[in-house]
């Protein structure tokens, strides 16, 4: 079995090691002499690493100390000096949500099918899983949701007859500091005999403490529910006339006592929109529909927020309740799973882009963060053996949201394969513009959708143009863009002042969400003079070319195989890919507009 | 239970009854007194009813007295005259054909789950397969394939381990002169321990012989196999290098021992085409593949044509191949099923596209008639109650393809509700225009292929556009559709040169295939003076009209329930349908051409 990074931990970590501590030592062994622990649980996750003689001292909480192990392991590994001082997470609350389904599907999933549901029960290799663990460990993830947040039957009984399961599941993680999390159907009493789920019934609040106090008998140290509700047709508290606050804090005060959190989707938008109404504007849904709530939520409920107002496009911008929510814990959830941004088939890298949201929105603007998993069966565990990248690197950033993305996709070259100075270099060159290459032969200048409906891979420029799902670019024979500023849908305007000015003037607002927030003439003129057609004309045959230029690359590391030989393949497709967004935008472009492009290159008919 | 048509026939046909004389006595007994058989094995399938003192004398063939029996019953409860003189069949092979998968789905089945299959196994109500085959007779359908003719797991077997079952299933349908038909897997011996399926290698033949002489020993009175290979990646003889004749031949000369006939489809084309070479034309297709082999198919194979050169869409010419073909057998295929025509939603009466077809064609063009079966377990039969018409004018139609299309829709009409006179003729007026109805509100003027990619129900004018199946309209800023005459992929001289010429002319073209053969600017003046662009405004806020007229007229027919409350419900489908299309449209051609309706009507943006 693989481990996606850190080779040097050649011994899996055995079945009978119950507690961080003693993974721990497991793996010091493997890595150096006289490594000694001394366990502060007041540090609880936080670790202090020293040289101590001939050997290391790791001072740390009761999983403090593994994380400092791992830490010892990835820098000698690495030959990086060790961390200074004491090291703690910024984020308490460190998570990836599996969508994984337990008739063994998984939503989004480009890894194959889910590493431990199968025929509608848990069927896994534990071995596997306690591999699992030491991924997870090895870069500071502390939680985990087992089932999809659209929850498909069996998955309502995860907290129902399964717990005996989930509470074995559960015990294979508990030594490398992962708790687990369970998405829960909304409407569960409705299919246990009550009459409803209305959350300010009395009963339905009984049956959910009794529910909570059953689960954490069978798992104590659960770390909560997670909720999608009233969401793509999810059940939610609307159906009774309450609001999301009346109805996470139903769920968070069954919880409460067991000193587990409600994580509450704020996903929430009409996905049943008349093309033909443009007044509704679909990135305007969860800041209208938050903001009255702020202040409302209970202590222990953390309101999950994707990074975008769409639904993790290429590029959207930050969302708006990051900045307006003040009384509210949340969490920004990302998207591992590289379902809008290449099936983990084309590269994409995603550290610069955690980069830029933080940096726009600041570190401290979320209490939590999250992601969905791009994990599954297949032998390298991502499908494209370099997307084992995206789940390291999360896992770091996620414990210091300071991290260069140069710094993170390094790290994991070098502690991932051993290649020569020169290749690892190109390698992580490689990855670290990947997202850059993927944007530009991709839909353009922050117009979003333009994907395959459904698939979400490949183009189709107007796929989704006149459907329900509030996904419109509105291309005409004149221009492109919707108009969120003032003067239109007022998308710009949730933003604080100085944002919401330079978002809202086309002059000032970044390129790359031009016609995100502006509907612009092929003609407008972009910052360096080209006419906004031309930009993305450029944009296209650059991205391909860039794809090609990476192939090229990709051809000439001594990568091991099968690695060489997956990523090889994957590339081939990835280029034949980009070679079609390019056309198929770039024509679809020149049939609205008929504007030549200026340099003659083919553009097909 | 439901029969959808001649509520007279009250009393079920007993299981005990075995051959069409017996049927036809316990039929005639429901409706007259005194009717005498008189069988003549020599006239087969014919009969001849006559006035016989107070009674009638039905004079036929084995199952030419239960066809006279059901034609007595369709006079008696019309009160039509009786027909004069012997009546036979026009086409002696009249088969629908059913797409039903052994997993109990039915692949573009808009009327419920198989009524035969079910998890992988025949499972079915006895009493509801006789009368289906009542149905089927009353209307003289004698040819029924089982499953689809995309052959799945466990399918192959029906000529297998299911041959049992599949035994018993022709035993229920067979006093109807029902006869079964099995699509069967081209690759099948590979799946059986040989190492290849090369309809030249010997040990190929014989398996097949050996397997043919099993399946008549179970089914000795079986039609005959259906085969679909090289087409939409199912398996073929080009595998081999051998060509389709080659790979019919094979089969047929399997079943000729046995007096079965080898049905192989002629729906081959490029699905896996690149949008950007215009010199591919999926039309041209099987003119290409077949007028070469034309005369080397042996005499027991049929190849089954669809009427037209796409996909049943709802308006293409015929198939050259109709004109072209001299020395082989043909069968002409129609599609009951709504894929492309409303889904057995929106009203899509087909009688007329029928009579088009074969005026052009001419009836003598082919040998036998098929169709795409529209049934399912719904408890109604055909999801739409008035989707009954379709089979049962079918029947009619191949019996007697002079047949007119307001006749055959007034006896459905008459024969399945008892309504006041002019609300019958409300009705029937109705289901003789819906289609021109649906083909004004979906796409115009020949244009095929803007529906909703995969669903087919809805538009989506561009989902096709850069997709592998060859369905392009090619819509820019100037004009649309695709030059297909001599000048253009030359589609258009596939066709006998009188037709060849109109085709290839726009002003003389039939406009209902204008953008079928022709890429024309917006500003092409129509016939009466309109642009292109104006009619298709025109059509479109026209025909959209016309489905909330047929709403207000469904509004005032006192049909019984729940008939009518079916019906109105997908009336209102159908109506916000029309308005979907009519908008997608119209917005879709303005947003390129960017000129106005002449009236001023709303066009969305």
């Amino acid at each position: 079995m693989r481990y996606a990074w850190l080779p040097c931990l050649k011994s899996p970590v055995p079945e009978t090691l119950k507690r961080p501590l003693s993974v721990a030592d497991h793996e010091a062994r493997q890595v150096a002499d006289g490594v000694c622990f001394a366990v502060d649980r007041d540090m609880g996750e936080g670790y202090k690493l020293e040289k101590a003689g001939d050997g290391y001292r790791i001072t740390g909480g009761e999983t403090g100390v593994l994380y400092g192990t791992y830490a010892l392991v990835r820098a000698l590994a690495a030959g990086d000096p060790l961390p200074e001082g004491v090291q703690k997470p910024f984020y308490p609350l460190r998570m990836i949500d599996c969508w994984d389904n337990m008739d063994g599907t998984v939503e989004r999933g480009y890894a194959g099918r889910s590493l431990w549901f199968e025929g509608g029960e848990f069927r896994y290799d534990p071995a596997r899983i306690r591999q699992l663990g030491r991924m997870l460990a090895s870069v500071g993830i502390n939680a985990l949701c087992v089932n999809n947040v659209n929850v498909h039957a069996p998955a309502q009984q995860l907290i129902g007859w399964l717990l005996p399961d989930l509470a074995a599941f559960a015990d294979i993680l508990r030594p490398f500091g992962v708790r687990l999390m369970v998405s829960v159907d909304f409407s569960m009493p409705l299919q246990c005999g009550l009459d409803t789920a209305d959350p300010l019934d009395s009963r339905v609040q009984a049956w959910w403490n009794a529910r909570a106090d059953a689960v954490y008998a069978a798992v104590p140290d659960l770390a909560g529910f997670l909720v999608k509700a009233d969401s793509e047709h999810r059940p939610g508290p609307n159906a009774y006339g309450r609001d999301h606050a009346q109805g996470a804090n139903m769920l968070a005060r069954a919880l409460k006592p067991h000193g587990g959190v409600l994580v509450w989707r704020a996903f929430v938008y009409n996905c049943m929109q008349d093309w033909r109404d443009h007044s509704i504007d679909r990135p305007c849904a969860a800041y209208n529909a938050y903001m009255p709530l702020d202040g409302r939520f209970d202590e222990n409920v953390i309101l999950q927020i994707k990074n975008g107002p769409y639904d993790f496009q290429v590029r959207e911008p930050a969302s708006p309740l990051f900045f307006g929510l003040r009384n509210t814990r949340t969490a920004i959830e990302y998207q591992l799973a590289q379902e809008y941004t290449g099936h983990q088939i084309d590269l994409y890298a995603m550290p610069p882009m955690w980069r830029e949201v933080t940096d726009c929105i600041g570190k401290e603007a979320v209490q939590a963060i999250a992601a969905v998993s791009n994990l599954g069966r297949d032998e390298n565990w991502f499908g494209h053996p370099f997307a084992a990248l995206n789940l390291f690197a999360f896992g770091l950033f996620a414990w210091d949201p300071d991290s260069a993305p140069a710094a993170l996709i390094g790290s994991w070259a070098k502690l991932t394969y051993a290649l020569p100075a020169d290749q690892e270099k190109t390698l992580a060159d490689m990855l670290l513009g990947s997202r850059a290459v993927y944007e530009k032969y991709t839909s353009p200048l922050g117009l979003c959708w333009m994907v395959q409906p459904g698939l979400h891979y490949g183009p189709n420029p107007y796929g989704y143009e006149f459907d329900a799902w509030g996904t419109y670019n509105r291309a005409d024979r004149n221009g492109v863009g919707i108009d969120r500023t003032a003067a239109g849908t007022g998308y710009a305007c949730q933003y604080p002042k100085e944002l919401a000015d330079a978002y809202g003037d086309p002059a000032r607002c970044p390129e790359n969400l031009l016609l995100f927030f502006h509907r612009l003439p092929y003609t407008y003129r972009m910052k360096d003079g080209r006419t906004l057609i031309q930009r993305i004309y450029d944009d296209h045959f650059e991205g391909c070319e860039a794809a090609e230029a990476m192939r090229r690359d990709l051809q000439g590391l001594a990568l091991p195989e099968p690695d060489r030989a997956e990523a090889l393949e994957r590339m081939d497709k990835q280029a034949r890919n980009a070679r079609n967004w390019r056309d198929v935008i770039n024509t679809f472009f020149h049939r609205f507009s008929g504007i030549d492009d200026e340099k003659g290159r083919v553009i097909y008919d």
